[in-house]
């Protein structure tokens, strides 16, 4: 095996490739990223099992083979090296190790043989559609903070994505919810989608992904089945293991009733509510909401700090009634809008409320009340 | 107690006294910041009981008076209050709260006795002098790198400052240790600064001084005594312990004679050096330095991942030999310089190594070898 290529191109897929491999892996072959020049350049793969990456850089192929060097260590050498060099990777003597040539260095990485790497086997995939680039980021970046961490209920560590129907029009629609709050976004659904299995991307997936696609500007190809998914853009093929469990009946969750509806200036309500939840302590950030006639009342109390209120301009013709959020988790929601005003809907003070974008129909976002 | 003050004065002031204060203290008083209305505004102060920071802050005091309240909450309060903000803080009842108002928001802080504050006092002090606040951070930036985490050699954590001679021009000299390497920097003797006692300057006071000055274009007032030291400039006043040990005899460990002399371009070379150091594992990283005419070259090896080289263009006609060095100790120096050259001037590979900045000479830095 033997190639050139220049330093930029190189350190770009190496860094998309090496997010992919654990930092504090057991297993030496994963933690290597593999190599194998042939035809028109140089395919990367890298995988931890759950995740595998392809991606195609240009090179200029001397002699065609492959092989896998450590991720990590790779990656850090060509960062370091200066802009616009020249990189000559090739076999040193025989198959174990690689020298890397550039200006007047040369590094000799200890490879493992390429016989040795997993491949992952993607199976049949039972629907494939394509879906430009900004709709996948914006089902990404309105529902992933409401993803859950907790390991337990391990069907929540995802998002659900699946074909909905949103007022008798078919939608492609993202899901995530952590008990507390709940985060649900839509775009049209994309010709090929109809009928395609619900699934659960997992939250390592979808970090990888945004970052991935952040970049792009055209279509990503999306082939799902029930057990994988592939999603493949630019020189890009991202292929990962869904969560095998089955997500719960969020509609049951979205409360459809609620009569009492609050509209408010978005920037005001989110910092009023970060400046009273300075009073309490780390853990709680609980914030007291007093509804009344065109105005709400933030308060928040803490045992050690003392106590703070402030209040808000607000459009409210409702009941006056009081009620408790996680302020954390309200302001995540907030900060996460785009329009000027949202439109809140609540029932009473034990009983979900539902928040929306003024300036966004798409998306919707429940937050399970406090007590406080 | 009852004064109006701007949330961006008042901020700044909380932003520095805040930060004196240890985030994790077991004495509840210790948290608070304490506040005094009188005259033309407010004087803020807070401890650790090793340092301690008094600021003062224009305010309109309606009320004059004096309490302590949490100095974190109360900066993370303001910090959040919007820009421009008029902020009034009086006695909310009687003295065991303080009631913040601003625009529509209302905190109650809980207050500790402005008694139970303690102030420290500084004693005689026996050597005062003016530098300016430029000379000052000089002196720190060229030194705090080497300054020693060791515990037990309590003496090296922080940086020690004194009246020297250098070729003969009277000094303010600054030095820090860790045992590894030494960094040594003077700047010219301030008129009254000479006979003053040789002072250790701990490390958090090196760093929050640092942080301090460099808003300022002043001159610093210093006040030393053995066991304290006072700096004043701005509107703040900031008095510290010393370390009460004996700093070893430095000038011992800088080598005079070393006789073979390499002069080599300061940013190639330390890009070198951290390109192959990429290869060695975390811990160590020791990088080897072998010596010929015009030229050295630089190799790394780690068991593990493998091995790598570069040969840097220098200047250098002594005889040939290695050396090693810990490549973050060379890179850490290295980037701390200004001048387009260094000279390092060697003995054999067993013996300290200076390194100076051809466009600096009031700096020098003293580098220990590693064996490799």
């Amino acid at each position: 095996m033997k190639f050139t290529t220049e330093r930029t191109a190189f350190l770009k897929s190496l860094g998309h490739v090496q997010s992919i491999v654990e930092k504090r892996g057991t297993i030496p072959i994963l933690s290597n990223v593999r190599l194998e020049a042939k035809g028109e350049g140089l395919s990367l793969n890298a995988t931890d099992m759950d995740i595998e990456i392809e991606e195609f850089c240009p090179a200029g192929v001397i002699q065609p083979g492959a092989t896998t060097a450590p991720a990590h260590t790779l990656f850090e050498i060509v960062r370091k090296l200066p802009d616009g060099a020249q990189v000559e990777v090739s076999f040193d003597g025989d198959e174990s190790q690689i020298l890397l040539r550039a200006g007047r260095s040369r590094f000799r990485l200890a490879c493992l043989p390429v016989s040795e790497f997993p491949i992952m086997n993607p199976g049949e995939f039972s629907h494939t559609f394509a879906i430009p680039a900004s709709d996948l980021r914006g089902l990404i970046d309105r529902t992933r903070q409401a993803i859950s961490n907790e390991e337990t209920r391990y069907y929540l560590n995802g998002i659900f994505l699946h074909a909905a129907d949103s007022g008798g029009v078919p939608v492609l629609r993202a899901v995530a919810t952590d008990g507390h709050r709940l985060a649900c976004a839509d775009v049209p659904l994309p010709q090929g989608a109809a009928g395609m299995p619900g699934i659960i991307l997992p939250k390592k997936t979808v970090g990888e992904l945004r970052k991935l696609s952040d970049e792009t500007g055209m279509d990503i190809s999306i082939a799902v089945s029930e057990q994988k998914i592939r999603f493949t853009f630019d020189d890009i093929s991202l292929v990962s293991k869904l969560i095998d469990g089955k997500f719960p009946d969020y509609e049951r969750v979205i409360p459809r009733n609620n009569d009492k509806m609050l509209q408010i200036d978005r920037q005001s309500f989110s910092q009023a509510v970060d400046r009273v939840s300075a009073i309490s302590s780390e853990r709680s950030k609980a914030v007291k909401m007093a509804l009344g006639k065109d105005q709400i009342s933030l308060s928040a109390n803490s045992p050690d700090a003392g106590s703070a209120q402030e209040d808000v301009s607000a459009e409210y013709d409702s009941q006056a009634f009081e009620i408790g959020f996680n302020a954390r988790y309200l302001t995540d929601i907030l900060d996460h809008l785009q329009g000027e005003t949202v439109q809140i809907s609540l029932s009473d003070g034990a009983a979900p409320t539902v928040i929306r974008d003024t300036a966004d129909a798409s998306a919707l976002y429940v937050l399970m009340p406090m007590r406080v």
